[in-house]
């Protein structure tokens, strides 16, 4: 058993993976960022998940942050939210600049204020293609940084770093989880688009394990 | 020439990083952070200073962040900044944890946004003894971990690591640096108080180099 922070957006996979450190009898601070994505309604998601389950829940906001990136569809009004699969082209726009080391840094510097001694997140093997900040190299190299700048060592951890979305679902369905209690769509519309990659690539992963995903969807890729 | 984002706090070592920049004809980006620090006076000299030279200067809102810091006293309104000397073991409250990783990596996010290719900041071998995140290891590795959080590789690079205040001030006064312009005292009164950690080191400095500190101090430690 370990006091641990989990970076929690809401979404499905860092949902399994606050669920996963439960199961291990770790003692879980959930850390979620509004960093004014579209997509705040995942947000609500992890109020709620957090609630239901009494597990300590804060949610920082670093709004102020989207400022410094006004490239990136998931933050900027300007840009639209792209449709489509993951690995097109155009799908790069949804990148926020250095997001997981930003996020990472904040998660660790609380783990270090609390004393705590690991941070886990959610990146897996899915999203290596357009988010370098999620290749095993990165969790590695942040890991080591973690150690450098601080005297207290908070180690950095992806459980499913080398998994995928499919794999994290069929994790999540052993341990019994409920999805429609996750958000993932990247507009911020009341049901979920789609379209966007993060919904197609959603879809994806239930259609591999036959079975539906209990979202309520405006319409599906065909 | 390169494209450069500078993390300028308004205290004496950024100031003249920010300087050493502009000497070596970059196109220099200055960032500062608010990041509900008592001595916020320093953001007001980044703001003159920037103007002054007309250089491109945001100031960056992140006081939200200190709400996951309650163990330090530069952001604590419940614990006082220790007086005396760096070195002593009371000086460890003004660690703010994890705190260069945070402002690098939102330095390296906006340095991929405005097409930047190096991110300088003031760090130096004196600060190495209670703030582990401005060792040589550290920047090699956030150096590092840059070039493989993002496609676009972003240097980290700290002009003064190898050197300390004295040499710093040695380089300022070579490039003729007023350095009235700039604010060391953490704590948030008119005058500098002269006698936290940060002004001592910063008197010392100056009268290693036989020169008087053309800061206003409420008193200065015998």
């Amino acid at each position: 058993m370990a006091r641990i922070v989990v970076v929690y957006s809401g979404g499905m996979d860092s949902f399994t993976v606050l669920h996963k450190a439960l199961k291990e009898e770790n003692e879980v601070f959930a850390l979620s960022f509004d960093y004014g994505q579209k997509h705040n309604k995942e947000l609500e998601c992890a109020k709620q998940v957090t609630g239901e389950l009494a597990v300590a829940h804060k949610i920082l906001d670093i709004k102020n942050i989207s400022s410094l990136f006004t490239s990136s569809s998931l933050v900027s009004n300007e840009i639209a939210v792209p449709e489509g699969h993951y690995q097109a082209e155009n799908m790069k726009s949804t990148v926020v600049p250095n997001r997981n080391m930003i996020l990472l840094s904040l998660a660790i510097g609380y783990a270090v204020n609390i004393k705590a001694s690991e941070v886990w997140y959610g990146a897996h093997s899915g999203d290596h293609i357009i988010y370098p900040d999620c290749r095993p190299e990165f969790v590695e190299i942040m890991d080591r940084a973690s150690k450098v700048a601080n005297f207290e060592p908070v180690k950095v951890f992806a459980p499913y770093l080398n998994s995928d979305k499919v794999g994290i679902l069929k994790d999540g369905f052993a341990m019994g989880l409920d999805y429609s209690k996750t958000w993932t769509c990247y507009k911020g519309l009341e049901r979920a688009c789609g379209k966007c990659g993060s919904c197609v690539e959603r879809l994806e992963a239930f259609e591999v394990h036959n079975k539906l995903d209990p979202l309520p969807y405006l319409s599906t890729v065909g």
